[in-house]
């Protein structure tokens, strides 16, 4: 995640306000609950994409299955903090889908931890998939020969 | 939920150590938590009683799904503390199920919440159903007529 | 929580988007979270009745305990749900806080889950306190005699 | 983390049984709740090092604040599977505490994930701090020049 494939990188901004549940007991927020968060980030993605990730689930049977996740946390989020997570599509197939997340707090505009997940397209048993061609250019990926479904509501 | 019924009541008790993501700014166990170890309780339950929840699910298609929740809190957990959870099973149907709790820090004994909670058997699409007949001696219910299947393992 | 004391809350209303982190392997919200989702609701009152509960913890050195809650489900809430939590104050003391709530889906406006809590005053020892004098008129209680102090934010 | 490291790397075992509410709508445990199994594996770590880590921070006003994670995730964990988190220290100072995991399926002896977390010791405000001498043989550093306490339970 260089400064330059940043600059680069279309986020969607999704906000969050800290809920007391989700800090521990040294006052700030406990760390797994940033992968949340990136999770909260993927779906205001997906939906500023055009699609909810729910359908793709309901509906073709396709699951973005974690299969990996990295997080830097750079300063601590607090109770009622009004949170912006930034998310971008990284470098992705129809097989293997990266996000890239940028969490930063909305009023000071401090960036609080950055992370990114890698993702496995799979069907409802677990096994590898690939991403619906409806889907395909949501993430920037050219349709395949034959094929012509574009849009993923349809 | 009465002091005698509790002396007739049989519960099986289960350890938890406190995790840290457990607790809040406050410097104890968010009271949400207190929820999710009943159902350890319940687990441990039915595993004392002969079953594995997961096989009532998996084999059945039986879900115990929460209809009504209620917890007194008594005393604070900490982090790292030893926990006992005490689960019985309270009045039950084959259709409604009880189960009530009682949360005990190990090391010293103290009573640190109560609670019960309240269950309709459903099947896979929520809608309610009856408790599998394998799986009625261990809510202390007769055979229905004609039943004659009895070990839910079996 | 009657019928005819609900006619008389003044509910404050907060939303909240289902995270696919709330589900449990039934495909519906973990029944802890509602609880979780109860305490945002509690967050919002606050807010809506002009002051940050946080500050009353940071700036006051009381906080309010969770003594005891309840929760009826009613239907299940799903990942993507847009979810109204309606939070009232319940019958007050300044030891004693009650908070009553509505879970509602925001799109169909079926009910969701019904709850309340109660809560005690407590200083940072976690030992029963008083509500300050600033924040009584928020919870429709009578100023103390002599006391001048009225706006939380003060 | 390569396979030489891993070999010469002592673990320290700690057995979890996967919680309900551990598991998401897909049926197996949600991505999060991995770094919730790396913190139990630590609090384990310690205890097996003869040292209770609410004790750092009580007696000794020092944390281990999480300054990176990583997680690879390889099989699904299921509800009511019975997992081990093995626990390891990394490349540690006084200033910098690392930790490697690997989850695994008890029964089948299945590898998960593999995880690393990376530390900052900080103080009670979240500065940057010190290890206590009295833990640096834990980590398997050798005491400062002049200092003489070597238990942390001392």
């Amino acid at each position: 995640m260089t400064q330059s494939t940043q600059e680069n990188l279309e986020y969607v901004d999704a906000q969050i306000n800290v809920r007391y549940g989700e800090t521990d007991k040294m006052g700030v927020v406990y760390y797994a609950n940033y992968l949340v968060w990136f999770e909260v980030g993927r779906v205001a993605w997906c939906r500023a994409k055009g699609f909810h990730y729910r359908d793709m689930e309901a509906q073709h049977g396709r699951f973005m299955m974690v299969a990996e996740t990295k997080c830097r946390y750079v300063a601590p989020a607090r109770f009622d903090d009004d949170i912006i997570v930034r998310t971008a599509a990284g470098r992705s197939t129809d097989r293997i889908i990266r996000f890239e997340y940028l969490i930063q707090n909305k009023t000071t505009g401090q960036l609080l931890a950055r992370g990114e997940t890698v993702h496995v397209v799979t069907d409802t048993m677990c096994r590898p998939a690939r991403l619906p061609d409806a889907y395909r250019h949501c993430f920037g990926l050219l349709p395949r020969p034959g094929s012509t479904k574009r849009s993923p509501g349809a």
